[in-house]
């Protein structure tokens, strides 16, 4: 096995977090933008969340619910009213309190003392409170239900240490917000969500996640039930990827939120809410990136086939280019995964074998390179970015096909590369969550720094409440640990609790979390 | 010809402006936020949006424009550089001054003294400047050139005057951000984009525009021209809907945009910027609104076909569904205009008429209702939302006929809405614009008041500029009246200009506008 020389400066596994830094730089993704805590999303990372949106929104749709738009301000005392009726109410939040700027003389410019707001603006951490003013104005009666709104938008959370995708002051993000006429069909709906998002982050993200319910005191504050979907990034951390609520009527009572029943009787409304974010990126980069760059699944890359002509400032470039086009044409009118095949034929000027290793940064799926002889023999070189080298002789890994072949194929290998990164991923979390830990010292050893990626572990608990689950969570905190969730698809508990010593009556994943 | 009893209790030719805001209430579309000049856009008004949205994304894509995502706040130092180069510097924005709430002890949350920020931020009334900065840090050498962004975002003006839609604090838009090599690339580009905003007016929401070059005193600050494209609402006023900039090396040279030109020396880039926003809804509705609602152009209807089952809590109501929901397969199946028919069986609890009457009001392009006696026919009844009176009988039009009919015919039948839209505003503005006024007296005649809904004269002129321009603009503030533009088709001049006596240049567009 000869040595690869990857395209990479960092590799994972010397150091995780400079390298996840390293691919978003080198795929081109994001950068800082000089606004504290802000970043600026460039066109291959916001390309990536535009398909992302693009397959949510469909999915949001086809269940029925509509999107809207609501104000990016908030009064205070809508918060006021949160704060008092919720107990863990964030207060890091960008407030607005002047309408004008005004210079001051000396060539620099201050808010204008003359324009200050009689009630400051708070600029949207989560729309929550104001859709539920929405919602108590638009509800009259049980034919008004289900509400089933969503709405993407942008919404800041003074954040102090950031990283991007995953810990930004704005963020963008959908959120769900849905009022129904009792507990049995909000839970369904918190459901639905739930496994929209198991879907989207599976079948699009190419992520497999566990969903489950977060315990306690990982829900969301005033939510009745709260569910996630976690996946293991691959430095076996989770990373809650997208967040269900069933609200009861707790929100539905602070709003006021309320309906005539089929029988006239005035009743408030069961309500739910969902969420899922830009940080998603951040979850395909830490699970399908590697040490030469980012892979993006081909349902959601930007460009799932990148054509790279070998031009020399020769007679031949032209007939290179026609060869080149026409297979761009060829491709273009294929589909793959019920969609048009994106595909990219990369005229930019510069050197073919640096936009090769662009691309391979980048993580394109299929990056085909045609040179005169490839365009003589009627044949292009491919390359399949998720199998990128042969580790026999050390080089990139190209298969050189005719061009027929390759239009005939791009649908199946575009469908295999989608496959093989949710079974590479699937197959490494599975890998790293560990069973039968049944003590609270073999935790301690699992977590005491021997294990590089140390993963997740499963274990049996008896779902202590208040100050015993209190104990619990300080005790896990200590090893830098959190209960992720109790997955819905778990096996029946059949043990005692690691942390009461009482039954057991489910099973829960412990790990680190981003 | 019978008494037609409109929808509406306001007639547009007895309060425009009255109208205007009944037919957003009527087709809830949005409605007041609660929030000082924010608006909420309910699921219709934003579904119009989205799908404006998407035929416009569309085509910034084919154009080889890429999307980004740059922060919601800009430093205020973005500001005071623009102060320094701008005249006409807009100071009315939302300041953010802390970053955390803290309650004053009395119920209350006030903005947490000590957490001030050093700097405020100011939340972002156009990116121009942060998207400047960004491309003096991407943009090295030509082979960076053309860099072609846009944004889709949320921006804030604070206004003091609102009208939802037409002038709210916050608003949505996109905004495109190129650079280029030279003068003729960035002319070029900046036609372009006038080009699609004319397409998508015109093609998509079937406004009638005219695209041309503004008047200096128009221009955007800093600009080196301003195109836009007007088009005429019913009540014979104008709206800039699209302005397309080419900016020479102005903001260049104030952000520091340079590029390494083919020859290795330092130059500065040719910058151009366009712009659209959720104001364009707001000229939908005053173009093709009528007394009975709006009625939206089926290319940017959420749904393009209402089907209306109606019910009666009888057994035969299995049946009609049924039939209504094969129905709905058949036209779902169905394309136009290049893409799936949008079509959507109504079956929420309610009365058939009332269901009618409310879609009827939304502008839903065509509406069928479906009866038992329909289907024991084999027939439905359809109504076209553009022909909507029998004037005769002063009866809704109704046509019935066959279902398959039906179904083989939406294609054309969506298809002739969409051009008989187009063509009647065609037609209106046409008829609205006059010309072949000489003098000044005649315009003040003109707009006078005696003419209900004046319109548009056309007018020549010698293309004044400075302290000559300055006079011509405030006559005709006297009257109300602005320049609109200098159409980019119009007949070359042949007269005297009617502000200086000498010979004409070119013709100009003269008109009261939102």
């Amino acid at each position: 096995m000869s040595q690869i020389r990857h395209a990479l400066d960092v590799k994972r596994e010397d150091d995780f977090s400079h390298w996840y830094q390293e691919v978003i730089s080198a795929a081109d993704m994001a950068e800082e933008s000089g606004v504290r805590g802000c970043m600026v999303i460039k066109p291959w990372g916001y390309g990536i969340w535009e398909r992302i949106q693009r397959l949510m929104d469909d999915r949001i749709k086809a269940a029925g619910v509509q999107n809207c738009y609501f104000p990016i301000f908030i009064p205070l005392k809508n918060f006021e009213r949160e704060a008092e009726h919720v107990e863990g109410f964030a207060k890091e939040m960008a407030v607005v309190t002047h309408h004008r700027l005004i210079s001051d003389g000396k060539g620099r410019l201050i808010p204008d003392p003359e324009a200050k707001l009689e009630e400051p603006l708070v600029v949207r951490p989560t729309s929550e409170t104001i859709i539920g003013d929405a919602m108590a104005r638009w509800i009259q009666s049980w034919r008004d239900l289900p509400l089933l709104t969503n709405q993407w938008a942008n919404v800041v959370r003074w954040e102090m240490r950031t990283r991007m995708f995953l810990r930004t002051s704005e963020f963008l993000w959908q959120e769900g917000h849905t009022a129904h006429e009792n507990r049995e069909q909000a839970l369904e709906e918190t459901h639905r969500a739930l496994e929209m998002y198991r879907a989207c982050a599976e079948e699009d993200m190419a992520l497999p996640v566990i969903a489950g319910e977060k315990p306690e005191n990982e829900r969301f504050p005033g939510a009745v039930e709260t569910w996630s979907i976690e996946a293991m990034m691959q430095d076996g951390k989770a990373l809650q990827a997208g967040t269900s609520h069933f609200l009861g009527t707790n929100f539905a009572h602070a709003a006021g939120i309320k309906y005539q029943d089929r029988e006239g009787r005035e009743q408030f409304c069961h309500t739910t809410s969902w969420g899922m974010s830009t940080r998603m990126i951040g979850g395909v980069i830490m699970t399908h990136g590697d040490d030469d760059g980012l892979r993006v699944p081909p349902r959601i890359a930007p460009q799932q086939v990148v054509i790279i002509p070998m031009l020399r400032d020769k007679p031949e470039d032209a007939d290179v280019l026609a060869y080149c086009e026409e297979l761009h044409r060829q491709l273009a009118v294929q589909h793959s995964m019920d969609e048009p095949v994106r595909v990219l034929l990369d005229k930019k000027p510069g050197q073919a074998a640096a936009k090769r290793w662009g691309w391979v940064r980048k993580g394109a799926p299929v990056i085909i390179e045609v040179g005169p002889r490839d365009m003589a023999e009627g044949k292009v070189a491919m390359i399949r970015r998720d199998r990128l080298w042969n580790t026999e002789t050390g080089k990139v890994a190209f298969q050189f096909m005719a061009r027929e072949e390759c239009v005939s194929g791009i649908d199946a290998l575009l469908a295999d590369i989608q496959k093989s990164l949710f079974e590479e991923a699937a197959a490494r979390r599975d890998a790293n969550i560990t069973r039968g830990v049944t003590s609270l010292d073999e935790v301690a050893a699992f977590y005491d720094g021997s294990r590089k990626f140390p993963g997740w572990i499963e274990v049996q608990w008896s779902k202590p409440t208040g100050a015993v689950l209190e104990k619990v969570v300080e005790t896990l905190k200590e090893h830098k640990l959190t209960i992720r969730n109790v997955p819905r698809d778990a096996a029946p508990a059949d043990d005692k609790c690691i942390f009461t010593g009482e039954a057991a009556v489910e099973r829960i994943l412990i790990g680190r979390a981003y």
